[in-house]
C-alpha cells in the first residue's frame, strides 16, 4: 500500500441535495435531506451542499437544519449573485461550525443575455456580491455558470475579481455537461497560469455527464491543479446528471499509481447510501452503471463464476467489500431473534433505534412467515419501507382485495385510514393497479397526476419482496411514495398512498408558502 | 456546418452481439440478434461482432446468418488462438461481403498464467494463429486481452508480431475498465511510435466503464490515433458494461470542434435500437443515462421548462432529433385508422408487413377501448409485445383472473394452452405474481428460477400500459421474457410464460448441443 499521507488531498463536494434534488422528479422531503446529510458527514465528505435557502422555505429549513446537525463537514448553501439571496443563504448556513456560502452567475455569452448585463455590468456585480458574501462568511465560493462556454479572457477577469473580492473557492462549473478531459485540464491550467491570486485559493471541478465525460473531466481537471471535485451520489442530477461521486472517489482510489491524490472518503458507505439515494429519488441505478450497479461487481450478478477464474483480478480491479458490499451472508429465517436481526442491520449500516427495531422485528416475523429465506435486500426493502409509511401518516391503507386477469374491469375493494378514521369503497379500473388508484381517488380525491410508476423484485424467486415506486405531480409539486411487499399491488397501493402523504404535506406547506420553489438558480436575478 | 469529409474517418464497432451479449442475463434469441444486427447496419455502424461461433450452435448460426443478411457493415467474429477456433470463426462469417476474423490471447501476466505459456511461447502462438487466419480472410483483426495491464515492451513485441503475421487491425481492449484518458492516449501513441508497421494498420480501442471512463478513453485514443472504437449499444455489457456507442457518437459530433474525426452513424437511429436492445436484454436504461436515458433531454422529462428558458442552447448541447426523439407527437385515440397506424409505426422507426401491421392494429384497437390516448410509448410497447409473443410459442395465456390483497392466501386461476390443448388449475401464493407464477409452474412443471422481474409503466397515468421483464434460469441456461398489457398481473404471466418459451426453444436446441456455450472468451484454450 502507498503512503497517501503526503499526497494532495482532494475536496469532495457533494451537492446531492442541491444540483441533484433539483432533478425532475427527485424532490425529497425534509427528513430524507437530513437523513442523506448525516451520511454524507460521516462517510467523510468534505464539502455538503445542503440546498437554494432562498427558493422556498423548505429549502431554507433544511439548509437551516442540516447545518446545526453537521458534525465535520462544512455545509454549503446556493445564492445568486445579489444581496437577498446571499444574506439567505447565510441565515441558514450559519448555525453550521464550518459554514460556506456559495454564490454564482452565469458568464458565457448565451448566460449573460438572460439578466441583460453587458461584461463590465456583471463583472462590477460579481465584485459587489462576492464582497457581500465574504463580508458575512470567511468561507465564499464563487461559481461562473457555464464556465467552459465562456470567452477565455473574460473567464480570467471575472475570476480575478471574484478572489480580489475574497472567495476561497472558485468554481469552474462545465454547466451543459460539454467539455472534455483535454479542454478541462486546459482551463484550469490556463486559470493557474493567467489569474493573479490562483494560487491562494481553491479551484474546484463542477461537471455533468451529457457527453458521458463527467467523471474523467472532474479527474483531468485534478491532475491539471484542481483540488475540489463536486459530485452527487449516483450521478443523480438534471438531463444525464452530474459526476458520480462514487466514481470518482473510486478512480482515485484505484489508480492511485497514476492519480496520486487522497480523499477523506470513506469508500466502504457507498453501497448504503447509492441504495438510500436510489430510493427517496426514485432514480434507479441501472444494472450496469459503474461501482454502484447491480452487474458491476461480477461475482455479485448471480452468474456462476467462470470455472477458469481462480484468480479474481484476473477480471476486477475493485474488491466489492471496498465499496461496501458485503461477500455472500447467510439469510435470516422464521427462527431468526431479535439480537440476529440487529447485527445484521448494523451490517448492513443501518443503526436502529429501538422503537425502529422493534418495529422492522414485527415485520420481519411476518415476511419470515412468507418466506422462507429473508436476504440481506429483503431487510433492506422492510427498513426502507417502515422509515417511508409511518403511522401518523394523513392516509393508511388498511384493507385491499383486488380481483383482476384477462377477463376485466379489474375490481379493488379498498379500506383507507384518512385522519384516523376508516373509509371503504369498491372501484373498478383498467388493470389492478388502477382499480387500486382509483379506490384510493374515490376515498381522497385529488387531482395529482402518475408520473412514474416502476416495481422491481428485491431477490430472486417467485416468492421474492417486490418494491414499487411512485411518483405523483399536483400543481407542479412532486411526491414519490415507495412501498414494499410480498404482493406487489398491495404495495402499488401503498406506494401510492405514501405519495399522497407526501404531497398533502407539501401542499400545507406550500400554503404558507412553505415549499415553493419561487425560483430556479437558471433565473439569473 | 464544418466540411467533415476531409475529417479522419473513425470506424465504429460494435460488439453489443458478442460482448454486450455476453454480459449476464443479456442473451438474445437468434431472431432478436438478426434484428439488432440489420438496425446496427442500416444505423452506418462500420463492423458488427455478431458473436463467438466456436462457442455453440446457436452463436455460430447466428453470426453465419447476419454475415449472409449484411449489406454494406463488415461481418466479424471472435475466435481464440486456435486453429479449430479460427476455422469455425471463418466458416460463419465467410459468407458476408465483408467478413473478418477477430482472434486474440490475453498477453498480461495475469492472463498468460491461464494458458501457462511463457513470453516466447505466447509470442509462437500469436505468429501462429494470426498468420493461419490472414490465409483464410484478408481482413484479422488481433486483440492482446489485458494489453493495459501488459508490459508495454512484450506489448510492443506482440503486437508486432500480429501485424508482421497479416492482422489488418489492432484492437487494444482495456479488459478490466482501468485505465484513464492520459494513459489510453499514451498507450497508442507509443504502439505508434514504436512498433515497426504500425503506420500500415488500424488501431483499435476497446474500453470497459468500471471507473465511469470508458468513453473519455476511447475518444482519448483516437486523439492519439486510433481509428476504430468499438462499442456497445447502452454501453451494454458485463460488470460496468462496455463504451457506449451513442457516447462515442454523440461526442465526437458535438464536439467536432475540438475532436475532428467523422463516423459514418446516422445519429438518428440511436434511439429506436437504444430502446429495442433494453428491451431484448432486459437491461433498462436509467433515466439519467447520457444521451438515450429518459432525462437525457430536459424537455423530455414531462416537466415544464423554466420560463426564463427562451434558448433552449442555454442548457442544451444536443437537440432531441438529433437522436432521433420526435417532438411532442399528437397521441393515437379509437377512431384512428390503419393507415395512421402504419405512418406512425413509421415514424417510429418501425417498417411493419402487412401482417404485422394487422396484428398490431387488432391489439391498438382493443388498447384504445381501455385507454382514452394511445401515445408513442405505448405503440412501441405494443409491437414489441406482439414481435416477442407469437402465436407458434409452445405455452399461451388463455385465460387468467387473480384475487390478491391484503388478507391472503393470494389466488390464480390460469388457463394455459400447452402444443394448443388448453389446461386449467387453481393455485395459491405469496401475492399475486407468486400465485399465476406457481399456476404456470402446475401446469407446466420445471424448475427454472426466477432471476429478475421489473415492471414498468409506459406512459404517466394509472391507466398506463405496463411493460414486465421477466429472467428466468434453468441449468445455467438464461432466457428474458417481456409482455406489456394494462394489467400488470396479465403482463406479468405473459412476460413469465415467454421466457418460459424461450427456455423451452433453449432446452430443445441444447438436447442437439445448439446452444450450450461450451466455451468462453475467459477459456485461454
Amino acid at each position: 500500500m502507498t503512503d497517501k499521507s503526503t499526497q494532495p488531498r482532494v475536496l469532495i463536494f457533494d451537492t446531492t441535495l442541491r444540483d441533484g434534488e433539483q432533478s425532475p422528479g427527485a424532490t425529497m422531503t425534509h427528513d430524507e435531506k437530513l437523513e442523506i446529510a448525516a451520511s454524507l458527514d460521516e462517510m467523510g465528505v468534505d464539502i455538503i451542499e445542503a440546498g437554494f435557502p432562498i427558493a422556498s422555505e423548505g429549502d431554507f429549513a433544511a439548509v437551516s437544519e442540516i447545518a446545526r446537525q453537521a458534525k465535520t463537514a462544512q455545509i454549503c448553501g446556493l445564492a445568486r449573485a445579489n444581496f437577498k439571496d446571499i444574506d439567505r443563504c447565510w441565515d441558514a448556513v450559519k448555525h453550521a461550525r464550518f459554514p460556506r456560502i456559495h454564490t454564482f452567475i452565469g458568464t458565457s455569452p448565451l448566460h449573460r443575455a438572460i439578466p441583460n448585463l453587458d461584461m463590465d455590468q456583471m463583472a462590477e456585480r460579481i465584485h459587489e456580491t462576492v464582497t457581500h458574501a465574504r463580508n458575512l462568511c470567511d468561507n465564499v465560493q464563487w461559481s461562473p455558470m457555464d464556465a467552459t462556454r465562456t470567452e477565455h479572457d473574460y473567464l480570467c477577469r471575472v475570476v480575478e475579481i471574484a478572489i480580489k473580492a475574497g472567495a476561497t473557492t472558485i468554481n469552474i462549473p462545465d454547466t451543459v455537461g460539454y467539455t472534455a478531459p483535454r479542454e478541462s485540464a486546459a482551463l484550469i491550467r490556463m486559470l493557474l497560469d493567467r489569474v493573479p491570486g490562483a494560487d491562494n485559493i481553491i479551484f474546484a471541478t463542477h461537471c455533468h455527464n451529457d457527453l458521458g465525460m463527467a467523471t474523467a473531466n472532474s479527474l483531468a481537471a485534478v491532475e491539471a491543479g484542481a483540488r475540489q471535485i463536486e459530485c452527487t451520489i449516483n450521478g443523480l442530477g438534471e438531463r444525464a446528471g452530474n459526476t458520480a461521486l462514487e466514481e470518482v472517489v473510486m478512480a482515485l482510489r484505484v489508480r492511485n499509481d497514476i492519480m496520486p491524490y487522497r480523499t477523506g472518503v470513506d469508500t466502504t458507505k457507498i453501497m448504503a447510501i447509492s441504495r438510500r439515494v436510489a430510493t427517496v429519488s426514485g432514480f434507479a441505478v441501472q444494472f450496469n452503471k459503474a461501482i454502484v450497479g447491480k452487474n458491476a461487481f461480477a461475482h455479485e450478478s448471480g452468474i456462476h463464476q467462470d470455472g477458469m477464474l481462480k484468480n479474481r483480478e484476473t477480471f476486477e480491479v475493485m474488491r466489492p467489500e471496498d465499496v461496501g458490499l458485503s461477500g455472500t451472508s447467510l439469510p435470516l429465517g422464521k427462527h431468526s431473534g431479535r439480537a440476529a436481526l440487529r447485527a445484521k442491520m448494523k451490517d448492513l449500516g443501518f443503526d436502529l433505534a429501538d422503537n425502529q427495531l422493534n418495529d422492522a422485528f414485527v415485520r420481519f416475523k411476518a415476511l419470515a412467515d412468507r418466506k422462507k429465506e429473508v436476504f440481506d435486500d429483503d431487510l433492506i426493502a422492510l427498513v426502507q419501507d417502515s422509515a417511508t409509511n409511518t403511522a401518523h401518516d394523513t392516509l393508511q391503507v388498511k384493507r385491499l382485495r383486488v380481483v383482476c386477469g384477462t377477463d376485466g374491469p379489474q375490481e379493488a375493494e379498498l379500506t383507507l385510514s384518512i385522519e384516523g378514521k376508516d373509509h371503504s369503497i369498491d372501484a373498478t379500473g383498467d388493470g389492478p393497479v388502477d382499480a387500486a388508484f382509483n379506490a384510493v381517488k374515490m376515498l381522497y380525491p385529488h387531482k395529482a397526476r402518475l408520473q412514474l410508476y416502476q416495481v422491481q423484485a428485491v431477490t430472486e424467486g417467485t416468492d421474492a419482496q417486490a418494491t414499487v415506486s411512485v411518483r405523483l405531480e399536483e400543481n407542479g409539486a412532486i411526491a414519490t411514495g415507495q412501498s414494499a411487499d410480498t404482493d406487489t399491488i398491495v404495495a402499488s397501493v401503498r406506494a401510492y398512498v405514501n405519495a399522497l402523504n407526501r404531497l398533502i404535506v407539501r401542499r400545507e406547506k406550500a400554503e404558507m408558502g412553505y415549499d415553493t420553489k419561487g425560483v430556479s438558480y437558471k433565473d439569473q436575478g
